[in-house]
C-alpha cells in the first residue's frame, strides 16, 4: 500500500441507511478498503446507523419532552461515534488500518449553538498525521465541539457538511454515498421517467436541496461551493459515476431547467387583516427569525381598508411554533385572525439557465393550469420557480412539469 | 436552593440496572433531586443503561471479533454518555439544573492503555465551576481520555472507580447505588439467612470484591482506601442506611470472619510434568502477566523425577487465552501436557479479624470435610481463605461456612 500522504485525500461520506445493518457496514468497509488499496489517502465520514438518531430522540422525549439542546446534542452525538468505531473495527478485519475519531478529536470546532451549530474551523493536524502514517481515518459526522468544550451537532444532514468541510480543510475531494446513485431530474418514485444527471451546478444543487432533494444537504453544497470542493453523489450499493456537483460552465446550460422537485413537508400560515403600515412585516418576520424559523414563500395581498393578508410557508415541523409566534406578533400589532393550513405542497423547477431564457415562468403556469391545478402562491429566484399547490395536486403537477420541460431527455 | 459550593460535594453513582428503563431513570433523577434540594452539591456518576454495554459488544463482535481495544473503548463509551445526557435532561423536568459531562469533559485523565485504563489524574476545575453555579453535574462513568486524546475505558465496574476518584478529587464523599441495599455476609440468593453489614473495612471489602461480590468494584475500594474516601453502598429502590465502607477500628473486629463469597466464574489451568528448575514459575507466570491475565490460586505439587505439576486459576473469560499462553510457555520450557478445567468454583471467607484469631483455616477445612466436599486447592491471605471446589459443591459449601462461622448473627 502506498503512503497515503502523497496524494490529496478523498473524503467518502456514508449515510445512515448505508450503515443500517452489519452486512451494510461490511459493504461500506469494502468500499473504503478498495479506495485505500488503490493508494488513495482516505477519510470516511459516517452518519448514525439507520434510525438511531430518531430512536435516541424518542427515548429522550419520553423522559424530557423539552430537553435542553445541549443534552440533546450530547445524546445524539453517540450515534455517529458508534458508527465510526464499528466501521474502523470492520476495516481492521479487511487488513486496513483504521482509526475512528469523534468530532472533537477530528478538530471540528463550531459556534456555541446547539442542534444546528455552524462549523467555525477545522484543525486537521491529527487527521493529517494519521493519514501520513497510512491509516484510514473514520470520522463521526454531524458533530463538533464548541469553545466551552461542549459537544455540538450540525443539524439534519450535518454529516454531509462534516465531509465537505473536511475535504475543504484537507484540500481533497468529497464523495457522498447514499442509497440513490446520484441527483435526478425529479424524484424517480414520483416521476418514473426521471433521469440521473451527470453533473449539476452548485447553485442548482443548493436550490434542489432546499426544495427537499434528500441526496445532498444544502449547507454542505453551499460550503463546497464557497471552498471550491468538488462533490460527487454516488450509490453505496451500485457502481456508477454518480452526479458531479461543481461550478458549471455556461455552455453546459442547454436547457433552461435542470431538475424538478416536490416538497410535501410544508405548511402555510395565514395572517388575515393585519394593519398595513410600514414595519409590520419586519415585526412579524423578525419574531419568526428570533424563533429560528425559516420562512419560505411569502405572499402579501393588496391592502384593503388599511389592512392586508400576509401568508407564508414554513417546514411542517416548525408550523405549530410558527403559528404561535405569528399569533402573538399579530396580536401585538393589532391584527386579525391567524390560521394554519397543512394541505399544501411545493412544486419547483430549478435551472441556472432560467435567468437567460425568458418565458419559463409563463410555461410553468400554463402547464399547471392545463392540468387544472390551482396555484396558491408563487415564489421565484433567479434559478428557481416554486408553486404552492394543494397536496393532492402535487405529484400530478410535478409529472406535468417534468414532461413539459423535457427533463427525461438528456 | 442554597449555593452548592459551600458544602463538600457528594458523589452519587448509579449502576446500569438502576437506569435500565425510563421509569428507573426518573427514579434516579428523583433521588438526585432530593439530595440537591437538601442543599448538597451533587455530582452523579452513571453507568450505561441495563445491558447496553453487552449489546454494543455483541454488535461489534459480529463485525470484528478481534476489534482493536481502542475502537472497543470508542464504542463502549457511548453507553455512559447516553445515560448522562438522559439523566441530566430528566433532572431538568424536575426543576433541577443539570449538565452532563463525558469523561474527557470531566477532566478524567488515564494512562494510554485501553479496556482497563488507570486513572492518572483528575482536573476537576470544570466540575467545581458547574457546582459553584448551582448545577448538578452528571458524569459519564467508566471512561476517561489519555494523553493522545483517545477515549479510554476503565474496565468492568469502572463507574465505581470514576465515582470514588471524583469524590477524592473534589474532597467529598461517595455513595454507590445499585439494586441491593448494601454488602451482605454472603450472596442472599445463595444463602437466604445472609445479613446486611452496617460497616465493613476497606481491606475486607477489597477481598470480597475480588471474590466476586458485585456490590462494589475492587479497584474503586482500593482507590477509596488510598485516598480516605468514605463510601456507602445503598439501594436505588429502597431507603436504608446501606453499608459503610471505611477504615474500621480494631475494636469492631468481634468476629474473625466478616463475610463469605462464592465465585463460579473461575477456571483452572493444569500444567503437568513441567521441568522443576529455578525460574520456571517466573517464566510461566511472566508470560501470563504480559498477556494481562490475573492469576489467582496457584498450586505446585511436590517434584517427582525432576518434574512438577503447576495448577492455577483464572477468570472464566481469560481461560482460553491463559491456556494458550501456558501451552506456549510450557512447550518452550520443555514441559508436558496443559489442560483446562471449567468445573471449579471458589468459596472464600473474608475477615480482618482472622489474622489475630488462630484456627480459622482448620475450621474451614473441617466444615467442608463434614459436608463431604473435596478441596482442590487452597489460597490464603492475612484476611482471606479461599478453597477451590467442584462447581456442584460450591453453594452447599458456602452455606455450611456461613452457618459454621455464625455470620447470620450480628
Amino acid at each position: 500500500m502506498s503512503d497515503g500522504s502523497q496524494k490529496s485525500p478523498v473524503v467518502l461520506k456514508f449515510g445512515g441507511s448505508s450503515l443500517a445493518t452489519p452486512d451494510r457496514i461490511r459493504l461500506v468497509a469494502e468500499r473504503i478498503a478498495e479506495r485505500r488499496q488503490q493508494g488513495d489517502a482516505v477519510v470516511a465520514v459516517v452518519s448514525a446507523q439507520g434510525d438511531t438518531t430518531d430512536e435516541l430522540l424518542t427515548r429522550l422525549r419520553e423522559l424530557a419532552p423539552d430537553a435542553p439542546a445541549r443534552e440533546v446534542d450530547m445524546l445524539l452525538a453517540t450515534g455517529e461515534q458508534q458508527s465510526a468505531a464499528l466501521v474502523a473495527a470492520t476495516l481492521g478485519t479487511l487488513g486496513v488500518s483504521a482509526v475512528s475519531l469523534t468530532g472533537w478529536q477530528a478538530g471540528i470546532a463550531t459556534d456555541p449553538s446547539h442542534r444546528r451549530a455552524r462549523i467555525h474551523g477545522i484543525a486537521p493536524e491529527r487527521i493529517r498525521r494519521l493519514l501520513a502514517a497510512g491509516h484510514v481515518v473514520v470520522v463521526a459526522g454531524f458533530q463538533g465541539v464548541n469553545d466551552l468544550g461542549d459537544v455540538t451537532t450540525l443539524g439534519r444532514g450535518g454529516s454531509d457538511l462534516t465531509a465537505v468541510a473536511l475535504a475543504a480543510s484537507l484540500g481533497g475531494s468529497c464523495e457522498i454515498y447514499s442509497d440513490v446513485d446520484g441527483v435526478y431530474t425529479a424524484d424517480p418514485r414520483i416521476v418514473p421517467e426521471a433521469r440521473r444527471l451527470d453533473a449539476i451546478g452548485y447553485d442548482e444543487m443548493m436550490e434542489l436541496a432546499a426544495l427537499g432533494a434528500q441526496v445532498l444537504q444544502g449547507r454542505a453544497v453551499e460550503h463546497a461551493w464557497h471552498h471550491g470542493v468538488e462533490v460527487v453523489a454516488r450509490s453505496t450499493f451500485a457502481a456508477g459515476p454518480g452526479t458531479k456537483v461543481h461550478a458549471a460552465a455556461g455552455t453546459e446550460r442547454m436547457q433552461p431547467v435542470t431538475g424538478a422537485a416536490l416538497d410535501r413537508h410544508v405548511a402555510r400560515i395565514l395572517c388575515e387583516r393585519v394593519p398595513d403600515r410600514p414595519g409590520i412585516a419586519a415585526q412579524l418576520f423578525g419574531s419568526l427569525a428570533e424563533g429560528a424559523i425559516n420562512v419560505d414563500v411569502i405572499v402579501q395581498s393588496p391592502s384593503h381598508d388599511g389592512r392586508t393578508d400576509i401568508a407564508f410557508t414554513v417546514a411542517d415541523e416548525d408550523a405549530p411554533q410558527a403559528e404561535e409566534i405569528a399569533r402573538l406578533a399579530v396580536a401585538r400589532i393589532g391584527g386579525g385572525h391567524v390560521s394554519r393550513d397543512a394541505d399544501v405542497a411545493k412544486v419547483s423547477l430549478v435551472g441556472a439557465g432560467m435567468v437567460s431564457q425568458p418565458g419559463v415562468a409563463s410555461r410553468v403556469f400554463r402547464t399547471l393550469a392545463d392540468e387544472g391545478i390551482n396555484i396558491i402562491a408563487i415564489s421565484t429566484s433567479e434559478i428557481k420557480i416554486s408553486c404552492l399547490v394543494r397536496r393532492t395536486d402535487a405529484a400530478r403537477g410535478l409529472e406535468a412539469l417534468h414532461r413539459a420541460f423535457g427533463l427525461a431527455e438528456a
